[in-house]
């Protein structure tokens, strides 16, 4: 125990360093002598993937407003800190790591505790991508800080109009271009914010329905929402290719029924995989995603913890392995394999409810979404008997200025009545309600709890019934 | 069973009239036959007692805005419902109600079953009023519809400046004239917030602290915000008096140690008291607040049930006997006692959390206030060893623009680690994220499942560590 441990952490952002730290304050309690070392392949740390859209739309003004912590101020606070390092071997027997500079120079870390928070990578299809492998001329994903300077650059350009028409349908003054979203889901519509309030007209394009974690009649009120604000949204989109012009930019996103949709810029926001190849060939078990299945505790092999977006993990509800790649997860289960590294394995991570919050706003329009445990398509898959109710109501009582229209849907077990998921669409305030609801799941309550229990009400807040719980009351009554 | 059964409401707003609707929706569905009649001694029913100060501040434009349901509209849905009446005796063995009309008749009901919902009245001490027993010239509280047409009578007028140095003060233009509140809680705040948004110098004068069912870490920061707005803030302030001009209009509130503060109106808002002298006096028992006492069914004697804010209950997490008069509450009191009435007790009120929100917004000042649960000072009154934590933080990511400072204060049990209670003071969108404290409480959650649990986060709604969830966290650290 007087020797010291070697910790070594693949991944400088929200895992990596929640681990990295929480080590360094664990052993500094239990006066364990403890070494952490971090690589990572970019040459920032800890910024925020969440914030990239807002800072493409404009609300953020210099990038380094969403780094929350430099790699200087990583190794002020004590881990040695390596940046513009790939990792790319693991030998689990001898415990090396090996990484490779980015001018192909190759470096050994050996560990005798190893921490893998490698994130996740955006999904881009082949179609999207030239023979290099580089997406192809003005199409990007959004992920890393480098996709924003781009999707800046982009968007501060003006494009000869090939959308006019589409653009005064919505009521909206010219506009600078137009968009294609390839995505329906988080970044595909804070995307579609960030150009509209960039002046481009936009078009969604989405396999299924746009927002398809929540059930089609919430979705839908979000579809028609965007159209009434000038948003072109095409539904059940398979887009399967490009159209480039001569210079290789851009011109058109086609669809798998031969739909052509012309575009100056297209984003690609097709989802996030896990990035864990080495990992994966070094012998590590995988799930049906691609991602780590590390156990409660963080521990995925003797030796060697995982967290974060490289990771598979438990949905609360269902007891299923799901991939919920977020910085709120991210952050958890850090801090539980940082704790768990050096003190033993008495923390836990108590699994994801699945709950997510976003948002479109523009031009006069302001639509909150958020949902939280399962719905009623994936409790059907975990083969429960789910009820739900859509109850629509308002955010604050009827007579105030603040009051917005708001939808919420419980989804409950029938037998039961446990809980088993909720999800929001409305106005300004209506969205971060859900955690109402995510308290409730968490601690396993039925519909009838969520409908009795003492919630916050005053005028310029809440109905007097307040709409979550209103929402569940009628849930209630119907199941009775 | 054949026969019907004659159901008697008194009192004919929220706790009263939804027992009344209740009832004849459970007895339709169990095909029973049941009369329902109501007795109210105003002239209109099911108002929104807490949108008065809203009125007055100018939100509303007509006060039949603030009417959830006219006379009218509860008889169409088969209420036999009768205003204007005043109940002043019950004889419990020959079950018969005598009530006095406005003009001085009497009149006899005789009932089956007694619903009492007679409500709170508010607390106007001997020093208020005059020898007839009515507040004098210039002051009145904020109960009822009357009260709030007084007060927009009074305040829509001018009074010579008695104040102005006070009012250049707070960077204020020149006011209408000085209103103090007597009373620092929910309604004197919102009638501060009322008065200064009609243009008036606000005087607050208060018992103890500013909104004192919060800490005093937590309270001290309202009364700081107030003050810099403007609002002069008294506290520890025992009003016993008032000085009247020859026109017997207020013209100074005195307080004990023999100040006097000059003012053109004065609010009281010294809280409310059970209304129930006619069922004391019939000898169904009262607690400690003066409340009747119904079991958790809502039956307070045989054939005999109350609802509301003419009630005392159990506060859920102490289990102590409290008064809490809310309208949520009484709504949902009430529905359960219109289930019981006729379905036989199967359902139960499950006690008060305590939980409450408002704000204070006027003139760049926006500050919402909430609070769930025991206080530290509750905590220890029940015996209950208490450890609690403030943390500031922001209710969105620092870059976004939309991120307002918040203070979250958490309070745990030690040994248990059960939460115990909330207290939020911040900007916008800080206030309701009490229900998620709220929702943990009733489901009997500890302050590490509040630190651990799936809350939304994206920049624009909350830090990436929810501040609810960070003010659990760190308390429970402190707590290891």
């Amino acid at each position: 125990m007087s020797t010291t441990e070697n910790i070594l952490v693949i991944g400088a952002d929200a895992a990596g360093m929640s681990a990295a730290h929480q080590a360094l304050r664990e052993a500094q309690k239990q006066k364990r002598d403890v070494r952490v070392t971090a690589i990572e392949k970019m040459a920032y740390t800890s910024y925020s993937a969440c914030g990239i859209p807002y800072w493409i739309a404009g609300d953020v003004d210099v990038v380094d407003e969403l780094v929350a912590r430099t790699p200087e101020r990583h190794r002020a606070m004590g881990v040695d800190l390596r940046t513009g390092l790939t990792a790319f071997g693991l030998d689990t027997t001898t415990r090396i790591v090996s990484a490779r500079t980015d001018s192909g120079h190759t470096e050994e870390f050996r560990y005798d505790q190893l921490v893998i928070a490698t994130g996740g990578r955006p999904v881009t299809p082949e179609w999207a991508c030239g023979p290099s492998g580089k997406l192809h001329g003005g199409v990007a994903a959004v992920k890393d800080l480098d996709d924003g300077h781009q999707w800046i650059d982009h968007l501060t350009r003006t494009f000869p109009s090939r959308t006019a028409d589409r653009g005064s349908e919505g009521g909206s003054t010219a506009s600078r271009g137009c968009v294609a979203v390839i995505g329906g889901s988080y970044i595909g519509l804070e995307m579609a914010e960030a150009a509209a309030r960039r002046g481009y007209a936009v078009t969604v394009l989405t396999r299924s329905t746009v927002m398809s974690s929540l059930d089609p009649d919430m979705s839908g009120r979000i579809t028609k929402a965007l159209s009434d604000s000038g948003v072109q949204v095409i539904e059940n989109a398979a887009v399967d290719g490009l159209e480039l012009g001569a210079d290789g930019w851009v011109t058109d996103v086609r669809t798998s029924d031969g739909a052509v949709f012309p575009c100056d810029l297209a984003v690609v926001a097709m989802g996030v995989r896990p990035s864990v190849d080495f990992a994966r060939e070094a012998g590590l078990p995988t799930g049906r995603r691609g991602g780590l299945l590390p156990d409660p505790s963080g521990a995925v092999a003797p030796g060697i913890w995982a967290a974060g977006d490289c990771c598979e993990t438990v949905q609360r509800i269902s007891g299923e392995t799901v991939y919920s790649p977020l910085g709120t997860h991210a952050n958890k289960q850090g801090r539980i394999v940082g704790t768990n590294i050096v003190g033993g394995g008495q923390t836990q991570f108590g699994g994801v409810l699945g709950t997510s919050i976003t948002r479109y706003v523009h031009a006069g329009v302001h639509l909150e979404i958020s949902r939280t445990g399962l719905s009623t398509a994936e409790a059907a898959a975990a083969g429960i008997d789910a009820v739900s109710k859509v109850t629509e109501g308002r955010t604050a009582s009827g007579y105030m200025p603040e009051a917005s229209p708001i939808a919420v849907k419980i989804i409950a077990e029938r037998g039961t009545r446990r809980l088993l998921g909720g999800q929001i669409v409305g106005g300004k305030s209506s969205a971060k309600r859900i955690d109402t609801i995510a308290s409730a799941l968490w601690g396993a309550q039925t519909v009838d709890d969520l409908a009795s229990m003492d919630l916050s009400y005053a005028p310029p807040f809440a109905t007097v019934w307040e709409i979550v719980q209103l929402a569940a009351r009628r849930l209630a009554d119907g199941m009775a």
